[in-house]
């Protein structure tokens, strides 16, 4: 059960409330965001509803039988908008685009990129700059050398950047030059990292676990929630199966299921979804028509010169390609 | 290596030829189908495929690769195209639309799907009259009943039929109704009923293995080929995975990568690909601007009292709106 | 709810029963196998079954709430003994081994193979005559001469076979020469086969789909029980997943969840499971320990020139060191 | 390529033996565990191993064609002995036992657990103190508190802990309680904790991600390696299949191949294996006879009452009998 609280609600007033709503033999979750102020109250669902609502000092409530509680379109109907400042908006229903290199690699490549993007009115870049590599010999990234680049090169060109943060040690040193902290399917129950970047005031990316389920991936998306970042953005990017023609299976259907189940916007990722380059336009046209938000892509001026994941990276003239149709089936869907 | 001979290739220039050939040390299988005739030459791919092309009574040489071969797209670029007669083809660049219910129940449910077919624009109609149950106390089926009603009522519309064969006994009484003979998800390793439909001269619609990798649907699409039958659908229907938040986890990758791998056309099943009613539409859209050449879906007037699969059957105003926006997506796509 | 019905009830004691069955909103299924009679009621399970216990005529009634029933351990605790005859039996509390080579190829080969058996006192012996094979251009078995050159020199020697069945139409012609009829993995839902082998009189080894769950695999050998036979193996096979260092993952959870939700033998198959020869021991010890009531191994005087699955094939020393093995172990677990 | 260096090699040599590699084409990383100093080369395998055997300061040097090197059983055949101190020893071939709860809960829990294992002969206990939970309503561990409780009452008692780290940041803190620090199955492709610690001196028990191929789990350890830990322990503890009658697949084919692969021993954990309490035993002998060395299960005097786990958790009369068996199948596969 989510209880939402009047404005201004006096601390005695408050105590009272708990105290009132424990009563019905309820444990009650205190939860400040930088937004609201709510009350999670678990335990038996013989309680009536009208009971709670009538205590002073409650606005609402919602019943939630879902795990998963403030990340639910139970109680918030209305989509989470997400605002990167400057008219960067995602999740108003329109459809996003998230392009950049796999890793950012140098001056001269992010500024091929960022580039190529003003010139077709993409908005927000991607870039990895800590990379996660199965093997410790791989290139791990330019660390924070490379954020400074995007902060020098790209963001006076009006771009706004996600970036992979791997560790909760991170954020400070992250912060400044990061628009949106992208969390990677290795890391999407790492529930430090998760409690951390609730209490950062910056959108978080959150990727689905490649065996995570959809359920587990709106709890870890809960765990943000409740620390107090309501900016969230879910990523579809594909799992873990049987089949050895592509990297992973792009799970479409999670998309429709995701923009049933919650209010936070949903973002495909098919260049891991489907990790075949040639594949990757028929995947994000998928997501489109399925009801996502918005869509994050690997492109490189020369992807067969990329530091990492040359393999599933779009070239620009692909690119551009591809913009042009989902813009246009986008439109036929709406 | 696939052998195209000459057109009126006498007996013994053709024994002579397949000496020939077997002399390079390649083992040849003679594949006389229903429309050409080739040799498949398997062994080593050390032979200068010239020499092979400059024997007597060689038209064409193709190197294949793939353990499959006759339904490559290596050595036959140009799409195959299902004729069923009466102007309606599948796979000549339009998007067809096979509809219909799980399980044909009565005079009355046949003739209410199939006016509603009519009144929309839709010609082929699909319908399970033997019905492969998990529990042998289920549902099974009208059998040949079934069939026989709507050969009554459907055929004289202008109709065609899509219907699940179990066993290859049946061929024989199914074939004066059938239209496209379906094999399902469990069936699609079985290797004699597969064999069998490669002897009939009716188009197959092949539906990939519950967990079946897309190797495998290709190569059962070759056992239908190398016996004689040429005329092959592909059907995508969802994989099995770890996610219960739905039935199946339709692969929308399966759809560029087949798309790319066969020349044979490509059905998505977006009632079987997810599972669940509401979220039917999105995976049916997704499948167009994917690649497909086309859709079946289960569709009933009234999907609550449909004797199977009514979870994921669509009503006649879902089915509707459906057909519109796929109709819009797909012009956009093109 | 499984109704056994008095010894000698009459046809007009029967059909009066059942309406009374009826009456209490229950759908009644009368299964007549060769050993016993059974009724199944399916419906609410609201009604007293104290009540349908005091009808005449019944002898005992077991509620089943499993979607299988006849097969459920809920009503049979006592493990289901098959007798091949000649004091060959499976499920008595001893470990059964059914060795042999994936395909039967020569009389030269089934007269090693055999006398080795003999030799080391194993009773059963496998070899596939019949072949499923994924590609059409694979060596598909010798057929019933595989078979009958079986019957002509192994069964002298005191040995049964089992062997696979593919399509029902094969049951007349290997009836006379087969001990227990193989339902390999891909027709592990051929309902069809399934209704046709519920008819005889010979043991089934039914295996587990290759991504079939073990409720799937329950209700398939529902079917054969179901039409009459009552003489059924279970064998677990491995199944499908991510994982790539070796060929199935052998499921040994499947063994102890077997083991308690039937009263079926349970039989592994670590050649499959695995599918690389170095580790089959391994993976037979485990199935032991687990309670598995035996293992089918794939063997061959010369591995390496079997005529298929040499990879997963142990070779003579390897097999004696693993009967060995697996014996010192049965003793040590019992 | 692997290339151990002579005991007391100078900075001046090494750094001339590096350029000397380096002059072969090949990448080199130098390696300083606490026990060894290694150079791993990464490059062509053109290069004659002979011509780098021979360079001055070179002792040995070991092609390793895994992407994985140093855990690798192509350079060290024989296996590493984890030495916790006071006697207590895995990996010498023997098998050894770790017990406790799922999560650490009282002074009386913890008391009434130690002297179980040590009137048992058992030497290690588990028991959580920070827990990974997919709720963040879920209770989540009494932290360094039940740690503290541990070492006061289980250490005098001669008992070692292992216990899960979530983190990086949590190192220090736990370090003077803990004797094995546990990677969980949700972090271990957490690049940042295994790189953390591979710089301490204590033993790490590394699990298996839930959907890890057996690759990336070797690949971890290699962090951990590589950073200069070499006191690594590798847990098989079910990976994610479809299968939904119990909650994890125990992929037992990981043992024979891991003890193959890699010099590191190898623990099981049948309790996350299968995850229901019944079954615990029979994957446990599995894990014996397949070869692991050891197990790591959860118990509690009241597996009804515990904290977390409690499912999947044995009471003191089902360790016992456990222990028993074990010990006997154990001397018998030996």
């Amino acid at each position: 059960m989510i209880i939402q609280c009047v404005d201004g609600i006096q601390p005695k007033e408050l105590e009272n409330l708990c105290r009132q709503i424990a009563a019905f033999g309820l444990k009650v979750t205190e939860v400040k965001t930088q937004i609201n102020f709510y009350l999670i109250a678990l335990g038996s669902y013989e309680v009536d509803i009208r009971r709670i609502g009538s205590l002073f000092g409650v606005r609402d409530v919602h019943r939630v039988s879902d795990a998963y509680k403030l990340v639910s379109r139970k109680w918030k109907v209305a989509p989470t908008v997400i605002d990167l400042g400057d008219g960067v908006n995602i999740g108003t229903g329109d459809f996003s685009f998230m392009l950049g290199p796999c890793s950012l690699e140098s001056e001269k490549q992010i500024e091929s990129v960022a580039k190529f993007l003003v010139a077709n009115g993409v908005r927000i870049m991607r870039g990895g700059a800590f990379k996660p590599r199965t093997s410790p010999y791989a290139f791990r990234g330019l660390g924070i050398e490379g954020l400074q680049m995007f902060a020098d090169i790209a963001r006076p060109m009006g771009l706004k950047l996600t970036t992979e943060i791997m560790d909760a040690a991170q954020i400070e040193a992250m912060y400044p030059y990061v628009d949106v902290f992208q969390v990677g399917t290795r890391n999407s129950q790492n529930f430090t990292l998760l409690d951390e970047l609730g209490k950062i005031d910056k959108p978080v990316l959150l990727k689905r676990g490649m065996s995570g389920t959809i359920e587990e991936l709106l709890q870890s998306a809960e765990y943000i929630f409740m620390k107090g970042n309501e900016q969230i953005l879910l990523c579809e990017r594909g799992i873990r199966t049987f089949e050895k023609s592509y990297r992973n299976t792009f799970d479409i259907n999670a998309i429709p299921v995701l923009k049933e189940k919650t209010h936070l916007p949903v973002i495909v990722d098919p260049s891991h979804g489907v990790g075949i380059r040639r594949y990757v336009e028929s995947i994000a046209l998928a997501g489109v028509v399925a009801g996502a938000d918005g869509a994050i892509i690997e492109i490189h001026e020369t992807p067969e010169k990329a530091a990492s994941d040359g393999d599933q990276t779009l070239n620009f003239d692909e690119t551009e390609k591809l913009l042009k149709k989902a813009r246009s089936v986008f439109q036929a869907v709406k």
